[in-house]
């Protein structure tokens, strides 16, 4: 272990002191992460009906189950694991998935090696010491790690909340505050992971493959080259992030629909009632769609934004004849370096200060410690500009970067009061909404729909304005190629999103602080404590709700500012592969258009396929549940037990194959039109023709992309919380007219807010990656 | 009159032997139209209660229609005029609508021409006699005119509907093949003054403006500028078609909406029920938006897309040095008045040969009449093209192009067949959707929704394949410019776009034979005919249905195909005014790309706005109708009557009101975009700035206009059937849980597919007319 370390600080030594660093600070973030697990774990289950035990979900838990959901008695031994089997369920099911998609990876990688085998190289490259089959085993070897790192930040992000939520509802008996630091802090664990994670990963693989190129000694690679090296691990790690999100998303929405659309609509039983056979598939889809698939979602973002901009990096640094380009190069490690820094600050600025109970809100709570982390960023932003970015060739470039880092951490700031405000009861648009269910339910639909459509205007108005004065601020920095002609706007662009992304680790914390508030609360209700209890977790899982649905908003705006990086950073390697300059995706062109036209397209049949994917799923969930209702009379008297393990099985063999056909249609469509146009360009003489289709397609489908996912998950947020409005008493309250209406429209709005929109963040930035990496097919 | 159409046929005469030919095609098809109107008008109005009478809807009349209506009780001085009643609603709706529109168009032409008089110009036009005075009363004409001829389109459409249906119920008495026939040929009489009107139209300005501007004399302007001067006419035709679509389309889905949810939802009364006081509006709303907006939707497309086709003939013509241009800038007007000719003898063949009954299905009827239409345009296709295409330098380029209009007609066939499979019960997606309406409001939503997106790919897949070839057999024609590169790519995909338009009068014929059928099926309904009637029309009302459905597709599919050449046409324009050179759209540019998801975000803007209109108009509907059902007591057992006027005019004062928000929108947004960037531009140094975003703005807006339409009216298409395919005793039929279901589901396709989808179309249109004539302010 310590050899290990040994040999890779060596290693990060003689490529620059920036890489010790970051090595540094991610190790200290993990050694921080260990400490909060300890923390988080030290702290008490609460009484044995809250507590997990040995005994797993057998045959013979039935009737203690029931003991102790409905009677209240608790037997010690005999138990009733609800925590154990919830964990149990989410274990297997993130094993059998996580077997699928590396067997599948293992397989494109295959793929991967024999395209790189036969590409063809120009004499440059080969005799830099990058030959076919080196570059290939690089690429291949990347994308396995980058698939491997993805799938342990998916497993974190579950692993740590199966475990603090009962936690986290025992020390809701004792002091909100408590609780909600317990949350935090275990949130705080797999954000801090995550994230180092994906930044020592970039940061080892740049070093090792540095030193074993022997990068910038005479004839061999240059430096600003690197990062095209880099591409397989962020696209290895979108890989594993789509499917992880499809599939978490269709397990968890299939279950959570088929379990209400029986238990509450038909037979009406409450939520989570154990008398409801889907009851158990339900409570495994939280953990299993939230945790594991967020973890994987935000780890990609991450490392295709870094990977990106260190491209863009580098060829601006080749382009301006920079003396040292690593600063720019190694500029997005530093950021998200000091991203782990100052979001461990915020995480930790929120203490248990004695109980404030209900008196302070744990919103206020969570947004004071945003606005730490945020003041900080702003600062260390501003250091690491001027620490990598200065450059004598324009003084004061540096401040315009800074700049553009703050138009990005403006950008994520407004991102979530846009979400929040069409999302939140306390707002106008949801209230309207909440008004049309009682009208009824295509009225409720309607508005949801228009609500959803309207909520695209704001955010793209805002990236519009970020996206045009970042790439401004550069463009103005002073950095000018040979010919004196601007060249930093790109990286404006890249800079904004760094700041965006900025305080990413915090933002992720908030997120995962949702799903674990979400199924403390589900164990406090069913372990039947006190009124004052509940209250506490009630108000944590709205919190959880709000910092979800935000945190959806930060993801899909910070994929819309790092489309045009990713754009850019695909036309630099088609470039560098080509040799030729590619610097125009001319839409007047027919056939170019057309790849739009497919880009576009392919959004849209990706949102059918997930969305019909749950629907169908949900379907013979109900099927089962309503089978086992009536072959088995007594359920509802308690005297006969239903069969969770059945539902349990139909939703993960369901969700297991639903998710390849969306998936293999994001991975296949770029591969094939690039593939035919490249053909076609042959033979009508325009060499580039494949690469340029493609670049459409990319184009198109991030700004379809954008637009559906703003769309399905705003919508799907709204319905929600419009339910939950209703549900406060308004409009007749619980069990009224309008509130029927309105479980139609959260019914609709589930696969949309939790499987389509989601996924979409992910395939946005898979395109980018996946043409990457494939870019030499298309030439 | 005689002396007027001397004058024309003087001045058509000294311009082009071909203008000569266009007007008397266009005279015939009118005196055919006149001919058909006579023939329908002398159809019998059949028994009392069905015909009109001369009492107005008053306050004594509402005993006599409760006795005709339920007690089958007629008196003919004292006979309700359910009919007049609608035609009086309907055309009061369309005065003040047309009232509102017209101040509007008004307006717009003195900003536009303000714009014209302050524009720059150069000495060269100047010099050609096109200074800014001249070209800016010349284009405010222009675009006037287009929108006087719009609005008198959609009038003539609701004109001949309001007629028809009670002679079409009154044959249905006596024959089903006579009744078609009937219904067709009232379809055809506007479908020929539609069509006839926009290609006279366009051939008056031409040869006007050729002999009053002097073209081509020496000096004088050439004629190959000429089609620039008519981008007037098609704003001013698109314009009109946007109000015309939204309001009508908002009136006619509220009130239905509004209808449905308390009388068949919480009343349980059937539809059409006397009782409800929705049910006039209900009535007056299918003649308002079906037929009226229609009309006036197949006009601007046709006018659009024929001017488009000029400028590019005219532009491609210069290009290579062609003697006589004339040829290439005529074609789209030869192609059209074919069109008249070939429809023409469509609708005559379908006669009246004895009664088959319900032996021989309605729709294959119609289909043989379409195979007809479709047989005779590759023929008369072909014949224009070596006419009017032939030239001398390339001598097959005219066969070229002749299989270009082929793949125009192809995709035509083909998108009607999408429609079709997608939205007809008879196929697997509608059983479906059907099936999944039994599992809940909830997996109806998930499965339309699913249905719809998904729908959109077959379509794109064809466009993208048009596109591709068309440009390609353009391409490959032998036209070459003086350096030898070859030019009549884009020609080639106009040409197919006149393909696919060549057989708009007959597939507007079957659209219009859509609400007429449904108005009759209505009529009898209401008049208690016997059930053998009501077979008939009901019979005629699916087939209307299907049609109705299937020209949502063919309008989509060519607004798709033209979007290319209207692309084209602005770029020429922008080129001709800045007299630099504009042929390429880089979405690598940050600014270009950020108008592409500008443009994205008005579709999606523009829909939800739409949407939500027709939900909240339909709240203000329901909330009228229940406090009539509390305040009168008495209405449910007819003893007091309710006050239909009230929801009338509830309905019209909000529907002018509610399109005045998304039209704006359509209008202001372009325009303020094009001008911000331009002026961003100005101090940026990039003078085409402002006009490259509105270019980028119009393509991307054009996808994913084409996307969310094709998702729109599919999924309304697919959930109205699979509310019909359960009325039809599927899945427990009428009354069932899966029935409220599927009527949710419908409730929510009404204004997708009625309101948003078919404005869409035109906004589509008109977003590619606005920035033709306002190319002057991006300057």
């Amino acid at each position: 272990m310590l050899l290990g370390f040994g040999a890779i600080f060596y290693i990060g030594a003689s490529t620059s002191p920036v890489i010790v660093f970051v090595f540094s600070v991610c190790i200290i973030s993990f050694l921080l992460s260990i400490y909060l697990t300890k923390w988080v774990l030290a702290k008490d289950e609460g009484p044995p009906e809250m507590a997990q035990c040995s005994t797993r979900l057998g045959s013979t838990t039935y009737e203690a189950l029931l003991d102790f959901l409905c009677h209240g008695i608790y037997d010690k031994k005999q138990c009733m694991a609800i925590s154990d089997a919830i964990r149990d369920g989410a274990e297997g099911f993130f094993r059998t998935q996580y077997g699928t998609i590396s067997k599948m990876a293992v397989l494109l990688g295959l793929v991967i090696l024999s395209i790189y085998l036969f590409r063809s190289t120009t004499p440059q490259q080969e005799s830099s010491g990058l030959g076919r089959s080196r570059s290939a085993y690089i690429t291949v070897t990347a994308f396995l790690l980058g698939a491997m790192c993805s799938g342990i930040a998916g497993y974190v992000g579950m692993w740590v909340s199966v475990r603090a939520n009962v936690r986290v509802s025992s020390a809701a008996r004792r002091s909100a505050r408590e609780a909600l630091q317990i949350a935090v802090r275990a949130g705080g664990f797999s954000a801090l992971v995550v994230v180092g994670m994906a930044v020592i990963g970039i940061a080892i693989l740049y070093a090792i493959f540095y030193v074993w190129l022997g990068v910038d000694s005479p004839g061999a690679m240059k430096v600003t080259d690197l990062p095209l090296l880099l591409v397989g691990y962020g696209f290895g790690a979108s890989f594993v992030a789509l499917f992880a999100q499809l599939g978490g998303g269709i397990y968890t929405k299939a279950a959570d629909v088929g379990a209400d659309l029986v238990g509450k609509v038909e037979q009406g039983i409450p939520e989570d009632d154990p008398r409801n056979p889907a009851v158990i598939a339900d409570l495994v889809g939280d953990n299993v769609g939230d945790c594991a698939a967020r973890g994987a979602d935000l780890f990609e973002s991450i490392a295709a934004e870094i990977i990106s901009a260190m491209i863009l990096g580098g060829t601006m640094a080749q382009r301006c004849k920079i003396e040292d380009p690593s600063g720019f190069i190694l500029f997005p490690l530093v950021v998200h370096s000091f991203d782990l820094v100052i979001s461990s600050v915020g995480i930790f600025s929120i203490r248990n200060k004695g109980d404030l109970g209900a008196i302070e809100d744990p919103m206020s709570i969570l947004q004071k410690g945003y606005s730490v982390t945020i003041i900080l960023a702003v600062l260390t932003f501003g250091l690491s500009t001027r620490w990598m970015l200065y450059t004598e060739q324009a003084p004061s470039a540096w401040l315009n970067f800074a700049l553009c880092g703050l138009v990005g951490i403006m950008t994520a700031y407004i991102f979530v009061w846009i979400t929040k405000y069409y999302t939140d009861y306390k707002h106008e648009p949801v209230r309207t909404l909440a008004l049309s269910s009682s009208t009824g339910h295509g009225t409720n639909i309607i508005a949801g729909v228009s609500l959803g459509l309207e909520s695209t205007a704001l955010p793209v108005l805002v990236i519009s304005v970020a996206i045009v004065s970042a790439y401004w601020l550069g463009h103005t920095s002073g950095l000018v190629d040979e010919s004196g002609t601007p060249t930093g706007g790109l990286f404006g662009t890249a800079v904004a999103t760094m700041g965006m992304l900025s305080t990413a680790a915090y933002v992720l914390t908030m997120d995962m602080f949702g799903p674990i508030a979400d199924n403390a609360g589900g164990i406090v209700e069913m372990s039947q404590q006190p009124e004052s209890v509940r209250e506490i977790t009630d108000v944590l899982d709205a919190v959880g709700n709000t910092t979800k649905a935000t945190t959806k908003g930060f993801a899909i705006g910070s994929a819309a500012l790092a489309s045009f990086l990713l754009f850019s950073a695909y036309m630099d390697e088609v470039a560098t592969f080509a040799n030729v300059p590619f610097n125009q995706v001319d839409i007047a062109i027919p056939e170019v258009f057309v790849g739009g036209l497919l880009g576009s397209m392919l959004i849209y049949l990706f949102s059918a396929w997930a969305c019909s994917a749950v629907g169908r799923t949900a379907q013979e969930v109900v099927n089962e549940v309503r089978r086992q209702f009536i072959e088995r009379p007594g359920i509802m008297d308690y005297k006969e037990k239903p069969d969770y393990g059945r539902c349990v099985s139909i939703v993960a063999s369901a969700s297991l194959r639903e998710m390849i056909k969306p998936g293999a249609l994001a991975i296949i469509s770029p591969i094939v039109v690039g593939f035919v146009f490249r053909v076609l360009g042959y033979y009508t003489g325009h060499p580039l023709l494949g690469a340029k289709v493609v670049a459409a397609m990319l184009m198109f489908a991030t700004v379809s992309g954008i637009l559906m996912a703003l769309f399905l998950n705003t919508a799907g947020g709204a319905w929600d919380n419009a339910k939950k409005y209703i549900e406060t008493g308004a409009l007749g309250g619980k069990g009224s007219d309008s509130h029927k209406a309105a479980v139609t429209g959260d019914t609709v709005g589930d696969p949309f807010k939790d499987t389509a929109g989601p996924s979409l963040h992910v395939l946005i930035k898979m395109l980018a990656t996946i043409t990457l990496v494939m870019a030499p097919i298309f030439l």
